[in-house]
């Protein structure tokens, strides 16, 4: 049973529900779930619960309403160590907050835990397992933010996205999953791994949670409960359609179809090939610039660094400024193309991810279905209330133009609504 | 006397000098003008000195040639207390390096020590003299290593700017400096005021001599000493006219007739209202942004941190979103513009201050004629060799296109050779 940000503050602001209350309902289902799940490094229960007990009543007018919030342990953080999912940085104490743990904590939100993130979010999976099968991956790098919200554990959770570690955990957990457009939220005090595709995301029970958590943290209005959401112009792209299961691939027709019934104008659309040569040079950009943001690590721990980021390192050292730079400037091109493709759609819909999480820890699955729209920068929106015959969740993708993100987040509930109301027909047809 | 980077590496290429021999030339120039200057916060001249020493041919054979390097006390060292011009910051030791440093020591960079900040390279003056007279100040926010660079204690030093932070004191000091395009040189573990516009740049005592660190560093084809850097075409640009000294415009003026007679294609150039107007919503950035960026000092330490950007952040709490987006709508418009305008210019001349040095240390001066390229992203070199009738400084500055940073320090190094032609000549002149 996931906790809606949205209704637990509404609940809040009805008198029926105090930030403390909303610490216990954690706590309980940190209780019957963690052991399992393992999507915290670090949780300090009884320190949210005395804060949200103290200020009260301050907390409950703030914009999160004294909302219990799960942190990828990828943000410093100085009152929780913050190791980035590396031996490197055993019990590291930051100096300081990350600017969107500030940012949270100026909003009224209470910092339970640190979530586990896979090494400074890259591929090498670390142990959280996915609450709806815990024989399943919840997906990465963001692993734990996903599955704390997915478990109902935390209403809202922080995580970042370079390849896809927003959207794909949040996929494979059934849970909402926004990756903001490039740079919306800040990632000052955030472990870089790649500075132009880095991205601050949010999980929650659903879209309106999400953007209600999102508009309280960023001080802007991206909330869609308090918006008329007109049916939005929705492309349908089947870029690398061949790598999306059956099931993926009728899950992304049902969304368009269920979308189209409630009112969506619904179309296909065909990637430019500068939009689609983008896809393929988002490594040489990640790559690139990982090599120098994590050289400290790499010069002084190569060892401890995990075989797979060790190996895509040693790789990136051979990455020249004259590849670096055209992959900059096929970026730039691609960017307006879809600019320019954008101008007749709202947003596109896609897969979040090529299936359903896949079985066993050994994998966090693929960005297959992310990294364009991450070097895009755009806004993208995992939308959950798909399954497939096993139950497990298969998230659709919601993807806006660059700086709209409320509009995207506001098509993105859309879909969400239309796809809750046809689901259950629709979701084991596979 | 000033160290030559480019003259240091040639004479150890040519077996005439040893890493550790510059260090015994920086360590005296260090014990002659440090106690007068207060460029550094930290040194380890004995470390520096051992490393040369142990690793003395592998240095030799490096792209920096072990060049002792001073560092802004605003970048991350795991090796040298970091406290970012601050109290609040008091022997903090970081757990890894910024990935330039870290990058520096990879091109076989020795980081000799860290040079002195102002508190979060904002405006409260530190404590460093300038070397040219210690009656005036050296500039700010990076005042150590424009200082140092001067004072002939390194050859090379690393600064940021966000306004006017390493072109102001590179002209008041009279030093070469490089502002590289936005993003050139990554600003990871670097102290963020503004993410829009922290830039890493350089310092050194000529521009081949930056080009020389700059290429070694970035690994990118930077250095103007063998390129035939061909007569660029250069317009003038006088916006803001008004505010500079006589003797700047005399400078100005001066450096221009020299790069024409050198055979420079010499106009002048208004710029669109979009980029002034451009120059006036900088702050609105930068203030909505550091509001963010130092959330956890101000909520934390808000009485440790200096009165001038105290204020700054009272104020940055009211600026919306609204206000920032249309800031980041007006600078799109204006990068655009800019770039129009220059595709009949290689580069663009203007003052690098308002005028000299100010007397005392009681204001680092004004970023007036910087802010905007900041803005713009655009590669700026600080051309020295001009000065007033006092023997102080005073700096010209060269504006290259964004991404074409060999070829703004290219037409820089060829403004710094037609004004070195006939300098004292037009020195004097106001």
């Amino acid at each position: 049973m996931m906790l809606s940000a949205l209704d637990l503050a509404r609940r809040i602001d009805a008198g029926e529900l105090t930030p403390a209350k909303v610490v216990d309902l954690c706590a309980a289902a940190i209780a019957a779930c963690e052991p399992e799940v393992g999507a915290f490094v670090t949780l300090d229960i009884e320190g949210a619960r005395r804060r949200a007990q103290a200020e009260s009543a301050i907390l409950s007018a703030s914009p999160l309403r004294g909302l219990a919030v799960g942190i990828k342990d990828i943000f410093d953080t100085a009152d929780f160590p913050t190791e980035y999912g590396s031996p490197i940085y055993r019990g590291h104490r930051p100096a300081a907050d990350a600017a969107v743990v500030a940012m949270t904590r100026r909003a009224g939100g209470l910092v339970l835990g640190k979530t586990v993130t896979t090494a400074f979010a890259h591929m090498a999976p670390a142990a959280t397992r996915n609450p709806v099968n815990p024989e399943h991956t919840p997906g990465g790098s963001s692993s734990g933010s996903a599955a704390a919200v997915a478990a109902g554990m935390v209403p809202v959770a922080l995580g970042t996205q370079t390849g896809g570690s927003v959207i794909r955990p949040a996929a494979f957990c059934g849970v909402a999953g926004f990756k903001p457009s490039y740079k919306l939220i800040p990632t000052i005090g955030v472990k870089c791994f790649s500075w132009h595709l880095d991205t601050v995301g949010l999980f929650a029970a659903s879209v309106p949670d999400l953007a209600f958590a999102a508009a309280a943290i960023t001080q802007r209005d991206l909330r869609v409960d308090r918006h008329a959401a007109g049916a939005p112009r929705i492309g349908v792209v089947r870029f690398l359609w061949a790598e999306a299961s059956a099931a993926m691939q009728n899950a992304v027709e049902s969304a368009a179809v269920a979308a189209g019934r409630a009112g969506a104008h619904v179309t296909d659309v065909t990637l430019p090939p500068i939009v689609e040569e983008a896809w393929r040079i988002h490594p040489t950009i990640q790559d690139y610039e990982a090599w120098r943001a994590l050289a400290f690590e790499y010069d002084h721990h190569r060892d401890a660094i995990p075989a797979v980021t060790r190996e895509l390192l040693d790789a990136a050292a051979a990455i020249t400024a004259d590849d670096y730079d055209a992959a900059r400037r096929t970026t730039r091109l691609a960017r307006r193309a879809l600019a320019d493709l954008m101008r007749d759609h709202d947003v596109l819909l896609t897969p979040s991810a090529p299936g359903a999480a896949p079985r066993g820890l050994g994998s966090t699955g693929a960005a297959t279905f992310n990294r364009l729209w991450t070097l895009m920068g755009t806004p993208t929106v995992n939308v959950p209330g798909l399954v497939d015959r096993d139950g497990l969740p298969l998230g659709v993708q919601v993807i806006g133009r660059f700086g709209r993100d409320q509009a995207a987040l506001a098509a993105a509930a859309f879909v969400e609504a239309a796809v809750a109301r046809r689901a259950p027909a629709l979701a084991h047809s596979t």
